[in-house]
């Protein structure tokens, strides 16, 4: 999928929402533990309820890791039935991946040609080359951790340098000078509205990623006054407050619901900037 | 596995030799590939010619996941041999990981609880919250990234502070606060050796994973005068340099030779500082 197709299901939806598919066997509605894949069953009934609602779908990896081999294969029929069902979904995969060179091509591969996602989530810590490998496919995207909206997010991210640059800010400016770097985009947590503002400063026609609403406590309002651009130019994650909304069989109306409220907020937040199609 | 363990074993083995286990079906030796799960048996044949000389195993989860379910069959085949057959060799998972709290806790269950690794590879930029949930196992270890090997490892590893502190540096002398610190290790690149002095200033007990010997241009010597310590506090990988060193039917007495020459280095090294059991 590329920028302007993503943009164009934004409009169209009327929506910024991505949904979390953190499938945790525990938080199941227990009538799904007779499926001989639970988490697969889980994740196609909250995708069929809430599709016309959300324009992003991110399972993180950890989560289907947990379940080892019976995992992995639960993630694989999750993308395929995204893929196939919903192409017009954008898919992320937050795996928060990186390593050197050759082996960041590795996981590229893994998650762009053989799992067939439209991006993945990537960590900064080693640099250029780690994530490069990334960003050499043609409408594929690496959603690069900066501003994380977790407690320890403020050991280092926050750090200041001799200038007075923080460590977040120069890795969305160093990370301009990379190949490919149109094909970024960037995560920044939603708890710290106030930062979404210095990060546009450096990366103004981004995309970025927000997690941190809902469960995390994260300011729904703040983040569009903050972050949203020309091209909408955000994709707001909730994951627990929609999946987890119901343990009966009612779970995937009730997910519904929780999704409705949150695009309720984005279908008002873009017309009051006048964007639409 | 506990520190100890690992310190008498290195002695008793005279050696600190990591080999990584990053098993690519292109470069494998051709044979193998009618085998019904080739990257397993090149890892079997490539263990059994090694244990005596190496003391940990270190696959590169990355090489795993590219090749899907079936790479991640081979990788719990994989662990599961070593700890069945050779439970005396420590064990490290290159993944990487690093997530929220309850996200890492999942990783964690799944490299230490499920695979039953004795450590695993983690990033540090999201910070304390991280990376503790992997410090939660006894007898497990996080191997934290410091200073990479890598070109782009200066991107943001080295910048230095108001104070005049790296970020490496403050990685590690940050980490030292977090709830069960004695259960980290470092992972140190060798290109940059007269690091390690720096490194060792202010984790001088830990163990450092040192990658970037041979491939990768490592002095091996420099590693040693900077970055040993009285506990021999290191664990030297090699990769492709040993594993890949014949694409015959004599490849595992082939890797066996160049672990062996390794092997010799680093028993002169420990003798010379007079470290024995």
């Amino acid at each position: 999928m590329d920028r302007q197709q993503l943009i164009d299901e934004i409009l169209r939806k009327r929506s910024f929402l991505c949904i979390g598919l953190d499938a945790d066997k525990d938080k199941l509605p227990p009538h799904l533990l007779d499926h001989e894949d639970p988490i697969f069953e889980f994740n196609r009934e909250i995708i069929d309820a809430t599709h016309h609602l959300a324009v992003a779908y991110k399972p993180n990896t950890a989560f289907y890791e947990a379940y080892g081999m019976e995992g992995w294969r639960s993630l694989e029929r999750t993308i395929r039935y995204l893929n196939e069902r919903h192409p017009e979904v954008f898919t992320i995969a937050d795996a928060k991946r990186g390593d050197i060179g050759n082996t960041s091509t590795r996981y590229a591969r893994a998650f762009f040609e053989d799992l067939e996602f439209d991006s993945v989530t990537v960590a900064p810590y080693m640099g250029s080359d780690s994530v490069e490998p990334f960003l050499a496919f043609e409408d594929k995207f690496a959603i690069m951790l900066a501003l994380t909206s977790n407690k320890g997010g403020l050991d280092f991210q926050v750090t200041e340098d001799r200038s007075g640059e923080a460590l977040f800010e120069k890795v969305l400016r160093t990370s301009l000078g990379w190949k490919n770097s149109d094909r970024l985009m960037y995560v920044v947590g939603a708890t710290r509205p106030e930062f979404l503002g210095q990060v546009r400063k450096i990366v103004p026609d981004h995309f970025l990623l927000v997690p941190g609403i809902g469960a995390q406590g994260g300011d729904f309002n703040g983040v569009c006054e903050y972050g949203m651009n020309a091209d909408v130019g955000l994709l707001v994650n909730s994951s627990r407050g929609i999946i987890y909304a119901s343990k009966g069989h009612d779970f995937g109306e009730k997910a519904a619901q929780k999704a409705a409220e949150l695009q309720g907020q984005m279908e008002k937040a873009l017309s009051e900037r006048n964007l639409s199609l």
